[in-house]
This record gives C-alpha cells, structure tokens and sequence, in this order.
C-alpha cells in the first residue's frame, strides 16, 4: 500500500519518501516524513504536518529548512507531502501558480479540477489516516506551511481546531480572498461564488469562528511578495479584533526564501512541541 | 569585477552568489558566501572553504548543509566556489564525474582540458585572494569539502599546510590513484604518468610529506560509494604510520547524501573555528 522510495538516516533519525495510491484525490501520491531516533511501537511520537508552496513537491522543506536537529531533540516527526495531484491524467495549466505544484489545499469544485484536486481532503483526513496507521506516530497533530502552504496550515488549523494543538506559517497568504494568487486559484478551483471561497480563507474562518488554537506566523518584510500577495496585517487585525491567540512577527531584513525558514524553523517545531504533549 | 547574482537573509547573516571572470579558469565563474552577523570592516571574520562533490555548483551545500546557524553563532564566513569551470566553450563529457561538474580540484595538462581545467589554481590563489580583497574577512582560513570536495579539501590543506589552519571532510575520495572516480578523472586531465597523479592524492602528500595541520573526517557507513571509491581505511592507515592528527569517524547508518552532512556539518565548522583563532 505504501511503496518506500528512499531512506536516508539524518540525526540520528530517518528521512524516508513514500509513494501511495490516494483515494481523495484519485492518484499516486508521494509524500516524505522524518522520524526522530526516540521514534518505536512503545514510544508513538507526535507529528508536525508541513505544507509547502508554490512549485513545491515533499523534497523542498526535508532538504533545506534544517528542522531535523530540533526535531530529532524534542523527538517530534514531520510530514511533509507534495502541493497538488500530479500525472499525464491529471489537470494542469501553464502558470506556476494554477494546476500541478499549486493545489492551494482545497477541494475544487469545478470542472475538470474536480476529478483529482480534492487537496483538503487528503491533508485533513487521508494522510493523517495513513501516517497514523503504518508509522508508530500518536493522534497528536500540529500544522505548519509556508506561502501557499502557509495558507494551507492556516485553513486546516482553523477548520479542524479539535484535531490540531497549533498552527504556524511562514510567509502565508492569509486573506487569499484578497489576492490575486487566492483570486486565480480559487475561481479556478471554486467557481464564482465567493461565498464558497469563504471556507478556504483564513481571515474569513477567523471572522466566522472562536479560535482557540494558538497561531505563530513569522513573515519576512524584504519579502516581494508581502504587498500584493500576503498581507499579514490583515490577519493580525481580525485576531486582535476577536482575541485570537496569534503572534504575527515581522522579520527585519528576510525574504521568502527557505533561507528565511531555515532561519526560524527551531522556534516554531519548538512552539509546536509545547502544545504537542 | 564581482557581479552580484543574489542575495538572501540567513539566521542574521546573508547568503550572497557572485559572477566573475576567472583568469585561472579562463570563463566566468560563479561562487557563493556567507557572511555572519558579526561581519564588518572593523571586525574581519575568518574564512572556511567548501569544496563540493561531483555534479554539484556552489549552491548545494549552501541549500541544504544546515550550517549558517552554528557559523552566524561562531562569526565565520563559508565560500562555496563552483565545482569546474562552465561554459559552452569548456571542454565537457557525457560522464556525470567528467568534464563540467567535476573538475576534481586539480590543474589538467591535458588538451582539451588544460585550457580551463585549472581548478587547483583557481581554488587555492585566485578565489582566496579574490574573498580577501572585496569582503571585509581575515586571512585566517579553512578548508573542507564532500566527496570529490572532500578530495579536494585534503589536498588543498595537505599542499598549503600554511595556508590553512585545518582540514575537514566528509565522505571524502582520500586516494583517487586507487579508485575509479579517480583513475579516469586523472588520466584524463593528467596523462597516463602516475608519478604526476601523486601531487593530487592525499594519502600520496602524507606519505611524502610532514603534516602538521588537523584533520577530521567523518563517513557514513552506509554509503554505496564506500568500498570502491571511498577506502577511508587507506588515509587512516598512512596517518596512523606517519602521526598525523588525523580523526576518522565512521557513522553508523549514514549515507553519502547531504542529510548526512547536515547531521555533523555543526561539529565540523566547531572544528575548524577552534583553529581559526
């Protein structure tokens, strides 16, 4: 059911990469995860959940954000699975940011990207099904992403509060109603009716529900895309506002690069190990 | 001179890639540094230097060793050079351990490669002079590498023992004349006369020469190379004869990927940063 497709021994733990036939979103799916050396049947380890952004696959944040030091000391995993469906069969579509790489973690709607981006789906109930069968990982769960995957992590969080201990983001596009990456993706994937797009926007979840999960988010301000796509003090004015548990840092001087991941990653596997207990 | 591709943010330091025209390898070529926090005018930081394996460019081991944490703490700068000289006039080979990729850290003899294939040059003279007259670091260095980098950081040090203050290596190629990796690199860039390969074979220049500097090399055992192309046992050996401060660590189950080096890259720059002083 799970073909392993490599394995790599990392401090002191195991990097591994798995392919699998996913039901949600009708295709081989290929996922990574790191399990820290505490990791045993007698001894089940929770799991940080990871999503990526934009053109990403499961590879970009196990090879460069350098979390497996921190995560292999606080005996945490990491999952981490590829942005989209992908195949010959599977719809696509020229730009970097529609199509394979750029699922945006929604179940579409819309015709033909109904047949296979059914993303949330495999995030929230498939994987952690799966992990939680063949790994010896617990039910404790946290989530995290950046950019793209920033936006996933928010919306899974925010959905799922009873299901997750915290969320953090790097980079997120909070408010992708607000756009125009949210804008594209959505009414591609959603149709017109924005008030389907609602259910996928962390800033109207955050309008329309209590939140009690706490939230970090740590976003660069050197960052090109901070302006037009991620505007974080939209975010961090709702939560004020409704008296969310959310720490929105801005970064003096970083980009959107895994440069600026790697730099943070320790604080925020450290902030999720503190509700992953 | 320097043209500036790129630069990044990175636990406080930054993360820069630079163009220039390369008398010593007669193209441009590309390198990249990182400069800690504590970098400026007044306060001149040491240098180590990596040298990369075969098919890699500068960018490798600056996205995925995980080392500008430890090296931000220590104040040390890391300069990554490419790993031959590039171009569409540069001599190639269809091999991925010939040719463009895997210049192998010596200055070839051998038309067509002798034209650029001066890496041994362009590496010890006119990269380090180059670091030394545009970033503000002092002529305090180090030099260490991975595999065919390994291979070079050896005979790098080994050859300018008063150049460098130490040597590190992982998964290093410690005698190329006994290995394929070696034997076809050599014989091609070299000529068929094994008296000239010694001057590039680090357990050659330990044979024939005193070495005082320290060296510490960690390999994986797990790794595919090991046995055929790796033969730790055989630098070890001759250090051991000769007493030379050399540490040979083998590390259970690790392979010859960059998850390994990123599980000890923290302990190699310490090693260094003890002598760069």
């Amino acid at each position: 059911m799970l073909e392993n497709l490599s394995q790599n021994k990392v401090h002191g733990g195991w990097h591994k990469q798995y392919s699998h036939s996913s039901d949600s979103v009708s295709c081989n799916m290929r996922f990574a995860i790191f399990l820290p050396p505490q990791t045993n049947e007698s001894n089940p380890v929770p799991v940080i959940y990871w999503l990526s952004g934009l053109t990403c696959t499961d590879e970009n944040f196990m090879q460069k954000a350098g979390a497996f030091k921190i995560a292999a000391e606080l005996g945490v995993a990491i999952v981490a699975p590829d942005t989209s469906p992908r195949g010959e069969n599977v719809a696509d579509n020229d730009g970097y940011d529609l199509g394979q790489g750029a699922g945006f973690y929604v179940n579409a709607t819309q015709a033909p990207w109904s047949n296979h981006y059914q993303m949330y789906d495999y995030v929230t109930r498939e994987l952690p099904a799966l992990i939680e069968q063949h790994f010896p990982v617990s039910k404790l769960k946290s989530v995290a992403g950046h950019s793209m995957g920033g936006h996933g992590a928010l919306v899974v969080g925010l959905k799922n509060q009873t299901e997750y201990q915290s969320i953090s983001a790097f980079s997120p596009i909070v408010n992708p109603m607000q756009c125009p990456w949210g804008q594209k993706a959505f009414s591609t994937y959603l149709g017109d009716n924005k008030e389907d797009w609602k259910q996928y926007d962390a800033c109207e979840l955050i309008k329309a529900n209590d939140v009690e999960l706490p939230i970090l988010i740590d976003q660069g301000d050197a960052d090109q895309f901070l302006i037009e796509q991620l505007k974080p003090e939209n975010i961090a004015s709702i939560a004020k506002q409704k008296g969310v548990n959310l720490e929105l840092r801005m970064q003096p001087g970083y980009d959107h690069s895994y440069f600026f991941i790697s730099s943070f990653i320790e604080e925020h596997i450290k902030f999720h190990c503190q509700y992953l207990k």
